[in-house]
């Protein structure tokens, strides 16, 4: 490649799809999974014809502001990221999207504007990252650094469960069954070992009374002795109810993640338990780690790369725990190939990465990729195929988006508390601390 | 490029040529540099081959690290750069070489096992990003996600400075005359306007008494009033000092540079002065972070990116910098082109780049290119030539290293004290608080 001909790297195009993907009637404390989520697939389409891919929340909000950011790419090179990033706040984002507090609904932490336009940047830089890869016929990792492991483990992401989704609603079948209980949960662990040979656990928690989630936990330690076990109820507790049950299973567990709502919270339980905080909900941007470090709030971060604007970012924020002395780790919520494939190559180049990261990925039995991601003994390998190694099925990006154009509006939006009230419709969203 | 194609990547053979360079008498509070100062130049070649170009401190203990770290990068590709990072700590340091405190001599910082592999890892990092971008035809820049300005702005460096070395010693004239006073200083930085066109300016104190230094600062304000204005003494003065300077200064300076040494003393002057200060001895290594930030002891770090451990280190330090509010700028020690290449492409690409970056570049009559870099209006543009944009003259690099050669010993490991010793055989290492 020579420098006239890296104008090849011109991106021409930007293609925005959005898809309902099938998900399972998972449980959490705000309500169940819907039957269908959406997701947003990006297409960066270079001069020379390359096509590289991204994957995000695919939400209004984020929807929104996938065009404007996408339109700002437009005419640029694929390596011209910085810049991207450096004048995405001059895309305006709708105040009414915005709340500067986690409220009780919000299982993805505070929604400010930064962070809601990092969420579709982290879809564009992945796709540009992607698309650089395959020009220069170097696998994504290599343009981070290089990996410093060949496969990147994950853990079981384990979940109270009902054996489908209310009746009368279109919905796709699993074959998972039901989970609500300890025997569920201890089952539904070994099915996950059985099928890709995961080795640690994370129970999604706050769903029922805390004694039922300790004897779950209790009953997995007993079912997988010595392996590391999660418990993450989503901030369902109170800051006593944290600490009484960092106490019952101190024992046992890797870490507690987001037992409480807030860093404030969140460092008060700190300082009264040995057991290291994980977080996802009061750690999610980068103008919150300043207070949770600096009062030692949490001793693990959970990187969702949408939320911290892609993979360079997630690199920053490893650079920042590493020099804090706190961990990190991967977060995730539903998502595809696309994604996996994103948190793969990144997760590979990050040197202080000392726990599994979570994936919902065995959750979604739709793809829209020719080949699905494998794991194996609870680890996918990274790929050193140019870009992310992985391929887009047109078909299956038209049938996912087709399910989108014909849906009503109901499920465009992600809202666990409106798919519970399907089932119950005396449900409303539980005050928190819930317990 | 094809996959198959990309292991033309490997490199092949790491180079490593110390050199010694002519440098003026400039004086700081440890003594004077002298006449000529020891820099280790690297060659990365390729099995394709590409020639990397990267540069870092040539002292002895430098030369030391530098055979064994280069030997861990021969066989693997010039992308595998964190595998490197990662192994480096396998590469033993002699452990007299390392001191856990910033001593008086300390110049530098801290020397621990970790900061001397990686300023020598520095200097690998770019020599192999300066591989990666000939080959791939980007520059420099576009491999940490593209620049975010056409020109980087330096600030004129300004020195207490004989007119010329001991008598009797070997050197190199320089045409600067000699700066002893306040007119002499002001008339550097008149030179300094005129042939670079810098408009900001430090001045390295720590030299003659407080008051001296306070009244060649006041000069300078009136002489270029509004302009941005430094002055670092090298931790030279007590805390005390540090605040009576401070706040006969507070109306014209822009920061005030590592007036005391250590955090707890930094953090002191801080929490007594509006005038933000700066740092290059306090916070040189990840280590120093937490303390320093956490307790607001300094609000600008200038990083040396060799310290760093390099580019991408630079940009980690940048972001961590910018979570916490802190500014951040760059140092430099006495160095040539390639390293003011290299300080040029990642300062490109750093968003919260808010002060003018130093460099003694101008100060060097010698280096090791064939075309020296030019400021122009105070800034240096930014090359979008692949790689770095700069080439070696062989016949240079043989004339200087053969300077290195022939010097028995007493230039090979920069001591300004011992230099200052030559005119003033009385000389000793003063001690701190000096003022």
């Amino acid at each position: 490649m020579t420098a006239s001909t890296s104008h090849g790297l011109t991106v021409t195009e930007v293609r925005l799809t959005p898809v309902l993907v099938a998900d399972p009637p998972l449980l959490n404390t705000q309500g169940v999974h819907q039957p269908y989520t959406p997701r947003l697939i990006v297409e960066v389409v270079t001069v020379d014809g390359v096509t590289g891919l991204g994957e995000t929340y695919g939400d209004t909000k984020y929807l929104e502001l996938a065009r404007p950011l996408a339109d700002r790419l437009v005419g640029h090179r694929a390596d011209d990221l910085n810049r991207l990033f450096a004048e995405a706040d001059q895309v305006a984002v709708d105040a009414a999207r915005v709340s500067g507090q986690v409220d009780v609904g919000g299982l993805r932490g505070v929604q400010t504007a930064d962070k809601l336009r990092l969420s579709v940047l982290s879809a564009l830089e992945v796709a540009c990252l992607d698309a650089l890869g395959k020009s220069l016929g170097l696998p994504v990792h290599a343009l981070l650094g290089g990996k410093v492991r060949d496969a990147v483990e994950y853990s079981a992401y384990l979940f109270y469960k009902w054996a489908e989704h209310p009746e009368g609603v279109p919905a796709e079948k699993d074959d998972w069954g039901a989970a609500l209980d300890p025997a569920g949960v201890v089952g539904q662990a070994h099915r996950f070992t059985e099928r890709y040979g995961f080795t640690s656990f994370k129970l999604k928690g706050g769903v029922f009374p805390p004694e039922e989630e300790i004897a779950a936990v209790r009953a997995l330690a007993a079912a997988f002795p010595g392996h590391p076990l999660r418990l993450d109820p989503n901030g369902a507790w109170s800051v006593e109810t944290s600490l009484k049950v960092a106490r019952e299973l101190a024992d046992v567990l890797e870490y507690l993640e987001d037992p409480t709502l807030g860093t404030p919270a969140m460092a008060e339980v700190s300082a009264g338990t040995e057991v290291p905080l994980a977080t996802n909900m009061c750690v999610t941007t980068f103008a919150e780690i300043k207070e949770a470090f600096t009062r030692d709030a949490v001793q693990v971060v959970l990187s969702d790369h949408h939320y911290w604007g892609g993979l360079r970012n997630t690199r920053h924020l490893a650079a920042i725990c590493r020099t804090f002395g706190v961990g990190v780790s991967m977060h995730s919520n539903t998502h595809l190939g696309i994604s996996l494939a994103a948190m793969t190559q990144v997760a590979s180049t990050v040197p202080n990465l000392h726990h599994a990261c979570d994936s919902h990925y065995p959750w979604q039995s739709e793809d829209v990729l020719t080949e699905r991601l494998a794991f194996e003994d609870g680890t996918v390998r990274v790929s050193d195929a140019p870009g992310l190694g992985v391929e887009l099925d047109r078909d299956r990006l038209a049938f996912l988006h087709r399910r989108w154009l014909d849906d009503d509006g109901t499920l465009r939006d992600r809202d666990d508390a409106a798919a519970m009230r399907v089932a119950d419709p005396a449900w409303t969203q539980p005050a928190v601390p819930r317990w």
